[in-house]
Order: C-alpha cells, then structure tokens, then sequence
C-alpha cells in the first residue's frame, strides 16, 4: 500500500481541535506523500499538544504567520465554520492551496467571497465532504457510474446521529439542514449525478426540546426532484439510540444498491432472547475513519499532481444552497424550486 | 395448527378470477371454521372450474342468487372494483356479512353509499387490505404497540412492484396511487397508529411510456405528516428488475426496526464473481401467500364471534382518500392538508 | 399451482399419531392428486378424530383390514418405528405401494427382510427423509449437480435440535445417531452424491444427564471420507437454547454454499441493547413443513406416473448402516470403514 | 485513540521482508509506545528500503549487531522460521523481551530449546498468534468468558485460503498442519480455553497435484476432543475461488455464537440475476490487518508494564504439537492422543 514518496507536499494545518488532529493523524499516518511543517490554533496550548503528538515541528498562534512560511504548499483549514472564508481569502491571498472543513459558511455570500478569492488566486481547493470517500459510498457511485443499476429512479438516505449535539454547538451550527443534512444533500448529488431542481423539507421536534427552544429541529423528512427525473429522500434524525444509522438505497432502470451499516465487529450471538449483534459504530469518528484518510490522501495527490481536486468549492456550494432551500421549504411548508444554472 | 370445527361458517365467494381463486382456496384448505358452498361469477364456466377444484357444490352466474341462499352467512367479494359497491348494497340487504377485497371502490361517494348500506344493515364487514396480515408487518406493528421502539417518529415504505401491469389493467386501476400506494399508505396508517395530516407526492414516468400515455406515473415518492408527529416517506415504483420489493423501517424514540424481503430459499452462494442470493419470491402472490390465509381466517373467526372485523370500512376508505389527496398533491405541486375528524 | 387432478390416486394412512395427522394433512390440503380413502390406528379414537378432521371416512384399528381395501393403491406408513417391517412386508403382499417414514429399521437384518419383500412384490416405496425436499437443500443440491460450485472438496452439517426429546422417546429411539444423526448422515449423501467409507464419530452427554443414565449421548461431532475425496463433518446437539437449527455449508472447487435457517419474520429490531432478530423458527414440524408437503407429493406423483420415487429403500438403508457405523466408532475410539459395493 | 507517551520502548526489528514490513508500519504508525530504532536484514538492501520508509535511522546485515546495541529493549523476529530458534537464544542472551512470529520453529525439540533460552533468561516472550487479537475473534473469546453462552459444547472453524502459496513456500512450510492448521489449532484453544486431547485428522489433494506431488495436502479435516469435554472441527482448503473464509461457530449450554468474513464494503446490488455482494477481504494482510497492530501494540504494552505477554511461548508450542499430532493422524488413520500436564 505506501506508495514512493519521491515527491512531498508539505501542509500547514489550522485548527488543533478534534477534527484539525484527525487530519493532522491522518496526514502523518495515512498519508506518505504528505509532511506537516506547521500548525496553528489561537489556543496555542492545543496546537503544541498536537504537533508534539505527531511529529510536526512549528506552531503558531496567528495562522498568518503559518501562511508566511514560504515552505508550505497547501493550508488545511479545520477550524470553525465561522473563520472559514477570512481564512481562504488570506490563504489564497499566499498562494495556499487549501482543504476546506465542511461547510465554507453558513451564508451564500460569504461563501462566494472565498470561492472568488480562491477562483482569483488559482489555487486548488477541495472541500471536507468526507463521505464521498467512504468505500461503501464509493462502491454506490460506481455501480451507477458504469451502469450496473441503470439510469438511477429513486434514492433513499438515512441519516441518523446517536445523539443530540451539545446545545451549544446547536446554537452556532446553522440548524439541522446545514449541519447535518448538508451531507445527505451533497451524497444525493454524488450518487445521483444530477442537480437537485426542487426540495420539499418537513421538520419536528421529538427528541430535544431544548434543541426546539433554540429555534432548531431534530428529526426530519426531505424530498427532492432531481433536474435527470430521479426522486429522493431523506431522512434525519439527532437520535437514533441503537448508534450512527448511516445508510443510502438506490433504485435504477437495471437494478438496486442497498448499503448497511458498519459494525465493530462480524459476531452473532444467539440465545434464548434473541439472535443478535453489537451496536454499530458509534459514530462519525469511528464509522467514517477511512473516508478521512482516503479524503486527505486524494487532496494531497491532487495537489501535487496539479489537478482540481474534488469535491469542489462548487460542491461545497451546493451542498449549503440546499440546506438554505429545505430551510425555506420547511418555513414555507412547500417545495422550493432551484434553479439549475 | 388445526382448531375445533365446533361452530362453522358457510361463505359464498362472489368472483372466481385470481383473487377470487386465491380466497376459495385458502377457505377450503386454510380455514377450517369455513364452508365454501357457493360461488357465483358472470363467467360460469370460471366458476364451475374453480368450484370443482375446491370441491363446492353450487354455483351460480348471477350473484343475487347466491345472496337469495339463507344457508350462507358471509359473502366474499372478489370481483373487479368497479362491481363492489353494488354487490356490497345487495349484500347488506340480504343481512350478509361481508368481505370485500381492496380498493373498496375509486370513488369517495361510491365509497360512502356502500359503507352506509352496511352500516344500515348492521352486517360486518372486513376490507382486503391483507398487507395487515402478514407475518412480517405484524411483527412491526407490535413492536409499536408493546413499546419496543417507543414513540415512533420516522416511517419508510419501499413498495416495488417487478413489472408493470398490462396497460389494460393500469386504464382500469384509478392511477398508481390508488392502485399500489394504497397498499402503502394503509400501512403506514396500520403501523403508525395516528392519522395522516398532510400528503406531498412526486411522480415520474421512468419505465413505461405507455403508462404515462395512458395518464398515469411509474415511479413516485410521497412525504406524509402524521397528527402524533410522525413523518413517512413512501416509495413506489412499477419496476424492481430484480423482483417483488416490500419493506418497511422505523425509527422511534426507543428504536429502530427495520424488515427484509422473503426469499424461496434461504441459500448464499460465493463463487469467484460473488457472493450472491437467488432473487426475492417473484410476486405479491406468493410473497402474501401467508397474509392472504390469515386475513380470511381472521374474518371468519370476526363473524363467528361476533366482533367487528379489522381492517374496517373506514380503514378502506381512508386509505383511498389518501390515495386521493397524494393524486390532487401531484396535480397541483403542493402538499395536501386532510382533515382529520 | 393447483394442478389438474384427472388421475387420483386412493392413499391409506397407518398411523394417527403426530407425523401421521401431518400425513393426513399433507394429503388432504396440498397434494391435489390424493385421496385418503381410510385411515387405521390401533387407536381407533385417534384415527377418527384425524378422519373426521380431513374429511376421511372410513377409520380400523387393525391395519389389516386397511390392506384389505381393493380401493387403495398406496399405503403411508406412519407408525412407530418398530412396526414399520411388519407393516411393509404385509402391504407389499397385499400389492400396496409404499410410503414408510425413517427409520424403516433399527436393525439391518430387519431392514434387508422388509426391502426385500418390496422388491419380491414389485412395489414402489419411498423413505421419510423429508429433508431432501427442503426448498433450502434442494437448492444447495441443484447448484451442487449444475457445476456452479464443482467438484464438491468439504461439507459441514450442523443439526441441532431446541431441546431434547423426552426420555421414554430417547430409551426407544436407537440412540443419537440412528435417531437424529440418521437424517444428517442421509443429507451427506443426498448433498454430495458420492457414498460415504470411513465414518468417525465423538460424542459425550453435555445436555442431559438422564439421557447419559440412559446410555445415549446428547452432543456429537462426526468426520466422514468420502468415496469421490470429499470430507464432511457433522455436528448435532440434542440443545440449542435459541431454537431449532439446521445448515449446511459445501465447498467445492468452484465455489462455496451455505444455508442460513428460516425465521418466522424478516424483522430487525436495534434497540440501545443490540440489533437483534426473534428466534428461528422452532421445531421441526414448523420448520420442514414445506418438506413434508412436497415429499407427500412427490411420492403421489411417482406412485401415478410408475417411476421409482426417491429416496429409495436403498437410501433409508444407507443411512441406518452409516449411523450404526457411527455408533460403533463411538464405541471403539476409531473410524470405522464402510464397505462400498 | 492517541494514548500518553510518557514511556517508549525501543524496538529492533530483525527481518524485513513481507511480514516484517508489516510489524515495521504496525510499530511507526500504530502503537505510540514504540520507537524503531533498527531493522537487520541479511538482505541490507531490504533493510535499509524499510527504514527509509518507516524513518528508522539505523540498519544492520547482522541481527547480531542489533542485538548489541544497548538502547533496544526488545527485538521483533521475523525472520524464516528456520532462523527463529537461533535468534531467540541469541536475543535471550542479550537480555532483549522477544516477539516471535509464529511458528517458533518446525520441530518440539528446537522449540524447547528456545523456550528453555528464554525462561532461563528471564526474558519476556509473545508468539505472533495474530489472530487471537482479532476484534471479531477477540468478541467471540469475552463471550465465553462472561458466560453469555454457557459452556462450550462444539465448535466449528473455517479456514480458506483464496488460493494455494507457491509451491516453493510449500516446501519449507513444514506442512499443512504446521503452516495453514496451525493458527486454528491455536483458536480451537484460544477460544475453548481448554487442553486438547485427542486429534484426529483426514487430509487429500483436491486442488493442486504439485502440492500433492510435494508430499503436501490442500484439503483437510479435524475433529479435536478438549479435556473439558467440547469437541471441535477444523476445516481447511487452500483454494476457496471466492477469497480468504475464516470464520468459527460455536454452541455453548445458554447459547451459540457464528462470525462472518469482513467485505470491503456494505454494498448489496440486486440485478435481474441475483442479490450480491463483493467478494470478501482478499488475504490476511487485509483482513487480519487491524489484528497486527493489536497484537504488536499489546506486546508493547506488556514489556513497557513488566508483565508476561499472551500468547505466551508455551501457546505457540501447544499450537506446533497440536498440528504435528494432526500430522501423526492423518498417517496412521487413527486419532491420537495428546499428554496433558
């Protein structure tokens, strides 16, 4: 599996917190063709922590002084979603390639500042939709991709979290649809191929009232046109107590693709209750540990192979144009209508 | 398995075509409490035939004769939907119970002059909504009602049939939604425990361009609201290739169940291509085989005891006022409110 | 699958006890082509009460008189095991074809006179070893004659029941081999289709220490050479707490087989304990239900058409003589080799 | 995951072909405790390509030089097996903990001899037994241990191989039972947690004739008897066309326990043909991948905490007369017995 490393990109991380480390592991660990020269975090404490962790020699508090660094070649953003767009700018500003944290922002507008910086730069830019690198979710698209299921009809996505985030992260995270389903709504354009030209949204409270308090949803109902003739949906929701439900089916013209959920573990256990198994992965950490890797390892490889990286900053876009839609809709209580450029 | 015959009810089956076949057998070789002693059809021969291989004595090609019979109890209606109201009338004023197969009528008004006659009467009356019946959705439905999942919060309904109709049948079927979401969205009202407050339906033509020149969808996905807060979605389409496709998935406060299609076998092979399973029981027929014996046995033993029958007249009509509202919802690009009483 | 039924074929049942009224069900619901003309139990009280429930008129309690009947052209033999000789030579003089359930023996020489009478009267007989008509191994045996996994290298039994029998049944059944083991050994040679020459069995009392007192073991594991090269191993256990369980797995050069065991739904429930499944389905008579009816059938069908049925006297005497062979490995702590002819 | 540094160990690595590349990743990337601080290789080329890859600075032609070098505390051998005894005693000497691939060598004599090196010089000493550290395996053992299943009755292990080794490895492989059996002899009492004391083997040639031509066999059966009264089967195949199968079932007084393979993916497709998936993992490295880094990682944690790895020398020659008894059987066509202490 390592492949030669005759060429080295080196990469500023910003951002120490949980995910910043998983990139800084996978980048050390996962990815030979990668070296983190440097790391910055305001919390200078938590960047010094995690370089010493793995290796990585240089720490800043200011990520401008890591966008200094003429060594450097790419700039992996995984800080709040907040700071995102001021840090594309500054980045491409350098001359930074950059890995972008899901979502850019939680505003259109802000949004197409960075992905015009970036555009005006002509650096690369590839954004943390880490699900398109699921090995499972990488087997749906090419089973579409070379046909096997036909010209797609219907897809389902489930998505379901083990629990309710903190209320303080609810509070900041842009509600239900950017947070959560705005990966389901970027896996349904992955998988079906297609823009989404309507989206329907139905939202309740069940699990949290506080989350109801906050102004926000925790269980959910989406359904979408696709611009091919394709229909979808998908389902969310803050808690599913048995662990992470992360699952996609697709009907085609020549046949379905269902997926299941990974387990700790292949045991069945029977006794005079039940035949049973172990919960599934507890969550995104776990349950998406490898889609991080390949993600990391196929921006680096991009890079320094010089071409456009994927998913795109467009992609990005879209993902959060239609989580702002099914915001609209579920506000509404009727479809709204996309349009497809 | 076998019951005491102490008490037995002597039925006469109006309709000896598949459906009619269906129930003929399954009262002669499933229902012991039941006596098949006439049955009628415009086409005598198909009567005679069928009564021949259920050892019946009579048969009649009118059904009024066989309502005139004072041996018989209960009436089995298994002719084409556009027969039962009338049939249902006489019925009731013969003081004969009745089970009528599903949709109970494609007419709303239709629909309530025949429930109305039963009511007048005081007969019983059962709808062949047999979906009810089945091993597998029963189970569901009682981890609902015994608390296993909790309060249920989101529903999924995939509902593939593996080909579609002839053309003749779909002109003369009501559309799609009445036709085959029927089923589903009795289920839903069955599995759930709530009413249905609000339907949204999308439908496409993507298998049949006969169908659509008829005025009719192939493929459509519904978003339900439900007056306990429930959310469903359901999916249908005209064309799994691979064979019958009937599952249901819930997820509740406390749970999560979810169900597998039935197999002829239960056989996995691996060979150096993959590892595969024969494809799905083909078709409604053998795949509700079970359900179809159970519904019949269970309104035979409703009339013995005396006990309304369950589904109801006003489980068949809602199912097709839903049916209705998702046809309306299609129509007009917007979700349909419906009353609950 | 009603099929015409322009050639009857007048059946007596001996036998009124639990696999006989299976018999008489089997006949009377699912096997168009029979009927059961009379039925004789030394029980007199136990034929009519199955009588009456088929709808069989005429009932002895000397099977004699049965034999006596010119009406009848086949016999099923439902009796006990130590009767089944008797039974099968006086039918066989009577000109009766013969259904006889497993064992036909306990003993070889006892075997041997009754297949020989057969053979002397030109009889057709069939053996109870249902499980060759199991849709499930029926399929695993298709793939194996059709070349889908090749040359057949490794096959695994596992055969367990949900509780041991009680101890007047054990004190007459032959031991675990003859009585449990038998169905096993015969699915070996079903599977393979290749005889069976070196038997080594182990076997100890886990379960039940009064069926140790009672000189039978309760827990088996068995290693079989076949003639073709094949190896096969077996395990039985007289409890498995979850329920009834029965698979098999082949390998072969081409590829692998493996069965699962049937469930009396296709539900999935995840609760914040496990993913787990309702128990398989419990027994036997639930379990092989569908084999019992189709090899009723089968037997009917070969008796109306003049062809041999199978499994033949030959294949119920193979299987005694390998249990027996497994009984004597037991016995002296060495394989035992079984002569082929 | 990331656990304190606080204390390292310093590992030599003697070996640097395939699985010694892989103890080299497991201990760079996979255990934070250890530090690599030299590989020998009699291949220097070898060595020096590994540490180059891994960032370990020193490399030897003479594991006997690593053995000098006064920073390393413990030496990982993977070397042939015909080098293990040798090293070990050398190691032994040197005061370094050991970790040994299995098996520790081909012949009981050698064996002890090493062993009597170590216990005499106080080192601490773990047998490569990988799949003991297996997660799936790892599940299968707490649930005997915590009783889930009662005690253990039987046991089933399935061993494939997707395809025979070269015939050159053959030949130095010591056998079937020494090479391939040898791992599941270690399971069978892995998991019983009980002495074997009879074996008794069948073995042919089903799949290559060069195997056979070697005085090898590609095909086998075992049946084991466990002092605690279980009694166990051991399949194995050189050839599944399928992938790598490595799976055990077992059946305990309260209940029973199965494991499946691990797949690349959870992807289900339904076509016209059939329900499949892909192919399992295809080999060890890939499927035991995770269990190599559990294991090196344990080894670690021992020597760091001072306390006796597991397995433990005396785990690895059990496994070695365990297989040499198969050997000894398949031979003589008789069980043999084996001395328990």
């Amino acid at each position: 599996m390592t492949v030669p490393v005759d060429s080295l990109l080196n990469v500023g991380l910003v951002g120490a917190g949980r995910i910043g480390s998983l990139r800084a592991e996978a980048l050390a660990h996962r990815v030979p063709q990668a070296n983190v020269v440097a790391i910055a975090d305001a919390n200078l404490d938590a960047a010094e922590s995690l370089a010493k962790r793995c290796g990585v020699l240089r720490t800043y508090r200011d990520y401008q002084e890591l966008l200094d660094d003429p060594d450097i070649g790419a700039i992996c953003v995984s800080t709040p979603t907040n700071t995102h767009a001021e840090i594309m700018v500054a980045a491409a500003a350098a001359g930074k390639h950059l890995f972008v944290e899901k979502p850019v922002a939680l505003d259109l507008a802000e949004v197409d500042r960075a992905l015009d910086a970036v555009d005006r730069a002509g650096v690369l830019l590839q954004i943390g939709l880490n699900r398109r690198f699921d090995p499972t979710f990488r087997r749906v698209r090419q089973a579409v991709l070379d046909g096997t299921i036909g010209d797609v009809h219907l897809l389902h996505i489930i998505s379901r979290d083990p629990a309710p985030p903190p209320l303080a992260y609810v509070q900041h995270s842009g509600g239900l649809f950017a947070d959560m389903t705005i990966h389901d709504l970027d896996m349904a354009r992955f998988l079906v191929g297609s823009e989404v030209t309507s989206v329907y949204a139905q939202g309740t409270v069940r699990i949290s009232p506080e989350i109801g308090a906050a102004g926000d949803i925790d269980t959910a109902m989406l359904l979408l046109v696709f611009q091919c003739g394709a229909l979808a949906t998908i389902e969310n929701s803050r808690q599913a107590v048995y662990g992470y439900d992360q699952r996609v089916e697709l009907l085609g013209s020549r046949g379905g693709i269902s997926t299941g959920n990974m387990f700790p573990n292949e045991v069945t256990i029977s006794t005079a209750d039940a035949v049973r198994r172990d919960l599934p992965m507890c969550f995104f950490l776990e349950r998406y540990a490898e889609s991080y890797a390949l993600e990391t390892r196929s921006f680096v490889e991009s890079v320094l192979a010089g071409r456009p990286p994927s998913p795109s900053g467009v992609d990005g876009r879209k993902a959060l144009e239609l989580a702002i839609a099914a915001r609209d809709s579920l506000a509404s209580g009727k479809p709204v209508a996309i349009a497809v450029g």
